[in-house]
């Protein structure tokens, strides 16, 4: 018995982001109860100061375009992310966004677990 | 008290791609009790005629670089897949990989679960 099968569907994960961007754009892609798929778009935003990330949960995390600088607490050196590089930041590491390119789009894939 | 931090490790999903590819690369970065993220290198690559994918996990996959053509059973329409398309393929959602470009490295991104 043949059953029928939906051809899945795609997306790009460089549609449908707006030409104004006042704030960070999370999409949530996919989320199931092991984990959470989110696409994130930069464009020259970054953290205050002393304002740190402090998750919960394991977080991988890809630049897939762009140029970004993550802060991490209690080291003095900065991390310049370039497209391509992707990094696990393990629950509680302390971070935040230092900088992201003012010129263009940064694209973060996230998956939160 | 300030307990040391380790800056978490950063690598490149472009880097380590041998100049030869007698076969498709695949390379683990992250695997859990929860999933699996893989990456995988096609250059010119494809499956046989009526070589497919069946498999007993869900799959998220995106194409981080290159083109390529899936095709899915019972499916007439082939896939075009271009930099930055995502889908999920459920499992035992017969596939495979008909095609991908010759002339550069595509480059894959996927989550088994």
């Amino acid at each position: 018995m043949n059953v029928p099968i939906k051809i899945p569907d795609t997306k790009n994960i460089l549609a449908d982001i707006p030409v104004q961007l006042p704030e960070e754009l999370f999409t949530s892609l996919l989320r199931n109860d092991k984990f959470h798929i989110e696409r994130i778009i930069s464009r020259g935003h970054a953290n205050a100061k002393n304002e740190w990330y402090d998750q919960d949960h394991d977080e991988w995390l890809i630049l897939i375009q762009g140029e970004a600088v993550l802060e991490f607490s209690g080291q003095r050196a900065l991390k310049k992310l370039q497209a391509g590089d992707y990094l696990l930041i393990p629950a509680h590491c302390r971070h935040r966004v230092e900088w992201t390119d003012p010129d263009m789009q940064s694209v973060w894939l996230a998956v939160h677990f």
